[in-house]
């Protein structure tokens, strides 16, 4: 079995709104262990409409349709989807009877034009719809069954929790798909490909694959099996294989954010960080604090942007300034002792560097960036050389200053 | 001509990523007078991207596909491309230099397995990648022009602009659709259309719409005309009676960032601004300091998130603290009074509020803001009540005290 995904709306394919639901079905239906082979989304318009559901039919056991199903005369699926199965729209009494009923209880007569949402194709079923007036429609096309629900994503959501997840279950025979995400940040996605090697295989299962995002280079474990319980344990062993290949570089799963898992590891430990940026501009600060809860480890932050805030706020000297560049070791590892002291913070981070597209010298091109540490013992500074535009160049920046900590955390040095 | 827009990953399909590209692809391709048909998405399986594009070559001018080009092993986008084309794969050692080059900058050797990034089908030509490894691809398959670019999306959005735009721009032929956005922050998406009134007429043209990304009301106005003077005429018109709807609301034109509008303001009047943020935690400085050349204006920027560093970096007092709490707009004057004066600047910015989800009190619930503005005259300061979610309040706060100071520039008030 395997299904294919339909949107229908002009805002789609205007790129007006971005479309969630297609992304919202497919984690439902991986979950029901049925493989999502497509999502094709489409204008309100009938030659549109039909062409895809045409196609669709005769690639999959389940069509999965959102859209289309309102009043207006751009509301065009169950005139389409009657079409394609030849057959007329009659009127569902019942619906018409929930439908006026609906108006009524909010004080209104029910507007002419709704009377088409009464409306299925001979042969199909209306599915109830508890969050508005647009029915559902549960129709059979040859061997794919297909399932209409409206586009709106929360009225899209209570009806596929409420009818269509159970009707699919009822069809699914087949395997259970789970799946796992990892997330890494420190190399490359081909030097993480190297390390995993033969867990990469295509034709592995379960499968792993790698994609990048920001910086951040994730791991897809995919566990296909007829059973669940199979399919759990593949998954718990291929992620500890996974885990052994990678070790620390993997910092969290399933969409955790790594300024979320650097702000658990500091509350476990008690300790607070503090920071001072120079290139990234406020930007690690904004992403220590982007989750509720940062008060407990982030307390002060310093963006002396100027070198006269670096010698001001931070204590760093002129003469240090002047022999070494802003951006430099030495410069990075007073802004981080001044902001450990000044703050009172257990730890301070500090970066000074070279965002671009202007500022570059001849030994310090676009994208050096050097970050420091300080912790009770000493300061620890490193130099990296970032890539891509000045807003890629501050993300890795700030990103590579929470992975130093997490990793000093940790006890260990980061891998290369 | 009309376009497809092919987006491939399993990520994808299984649901664990929202397509994001497509939306951008469409909206885009709207602005070039390019109507898209049909958004399609499939996994990294050889077999769906050969259907995938097998089936939208025979259905449109225009192929747009994002993703699968990256070095391992499930990137199979050039090898399907090659096989619809009936080539075979050629090495581009142009772009092997320019890949060995990339990683010889970073002090690495190139792993072997991003050789694959250099090829492409023969008799398609390669489209460069400012922002990473993966390079396009532009081919012609019968009528149906293809462009491939890489899937993630900052990669995919440099590629877009620099190369692709201007490519289709020469591919159009026909009528001459100019565009121009133009951007406003402060009032409501209904409140625009309200004051633009019949300007906003579905069967306009040059016709004027709508739409809302991160708080910022953008008005897109299309002209369509057989020549392209006629099709200018008539957009700097519109463009003119829309302006005199909106007046300064609209404070910039074709994606310009507010941020950039307002440190060109402050570069022109020679002024500089410092900011004090609380929960906001950065985000402030962070868009201040967004764009090359920030250093002009910006110099010093406190991120106090504990009320004892409010204390002892900007000086506010304990007293007004225990009085009025720190979401208050005593607590925000001192704020902006201490930061103008320890920074020397012409302006100070701050804000402080309740970004949620958890902080709220009876008398001020999540998303109540304040907001102080210092110049030399004296202290503004500002309550405001934003929804939305943790990110959402804290970029609108970051939004509107950027706006403040706009409208403080141009000696106006902000209007309602």
């Amino acid at each position: 079995m395997n299904a294919i995904i339909l949107s229908i709306g002009d805002e789609l394919v205007l790129g007006q709104t971005v479309d969630t639901n297609s992304a919202y079905l497919s984690a439902q239906l991986a979950g029901l262990g049925l493989a999502v082979s497509a999502h094709v989304t489409v204008a309100d318009d009938q030659p549109a409409i039909e062409q895809a559901i045409g196609q669709a039919i005769g690639q999959c056991t389940v069509l999965l349709i959102s859209g289309g199903l309102g009043p207006t005369a751009d509301d065009l699926t169950r005139q389409v989807l009657a079409a394609v199965m030849g057959v007329e729209l009659e009127m569902n009494h019942a619906w018409l009877h929930r439908l006026r009923a609906f108006f009524a209880e909010r004080g209104h007569r029910m507007p002419e034009a709704n009377t088409i949402q009464a409306m299925i194709p001979r042969g199909a079923s209306m599915i109830d719809n508890v969050a508005g007036t647009a029915a559902g429609i549960d129709a059979t096309i040859g061997a794919c069954h297909i399932m209409v629900m409206p586009g709106v994503p929360r009225e899209m959501e209570v009806m596929f929790q409420r009818d269509i997840a159970p009707r699919l279950a009822q069809l699914s025979h087949g395997a259970v798909i789970l799946s796992r995400t990892l997330h890494t940040f420190g190399v490359g996605e081909s030097r993480v490909a190297e390390m995993l090697g033969d867990l990469m295989r295509r034709d592995r299962n379960p499968s792993v694959g790698t994609t990048v995002s920001q910086g951040i280079v994730s791991l897809r474990i995919n566990s296909r099996f007829q059973q669940r319980i199979q399919a759990q344990q593949a998954l718990d062993e291929t992620e500890q294989q996974c885990r052994a290949q990678l070790g620390d570089l993997i910092y969290g799963a399933d969409g955790q954010p790594l300024a979320e898992v650097l702000g658990m590891m500091l509350i476990q430990r008690r300790a607070t960080v503090a920071v001072a940026e120079s290139c990234t501009g406020g930007m690690l600060a904004d992403y220590l604090t982007e989750y509720s809860g940062a008060s407990a480890y982030f307390k002060y932050g310093w963006v002396t942007y100027a070198n006269e805030a670096k010698i001001s706020q931070l204590g760093v000297s002129p003469q240090v300034l002047e022999d070494h560049g802003a951006v430099s070791e030495p410069v990075v590892a007073q802004m981080a002792r001044g902001a450990r002291e000044r703050s009172g913070a257990d730890y301070a981070l500090s970066i000074s560097g070279i965002a671009g597209p202007t500022g570059a010298t001849a030994d310090k091109p676009v994208g050096t960036v050097c970050i420091g540490l300080a912790h009770d013992q000493a300061v620890q500074t490193h130099t990296f050389h970032f890539s891509g535009e000045r807003h890629t160049v501050r993300d890795r920046s700030a990103k590579m200053a929470m992975t130093l900590l997490r990793f000093h955390l940790l006890g260990k040095s980061l891998p290369s």
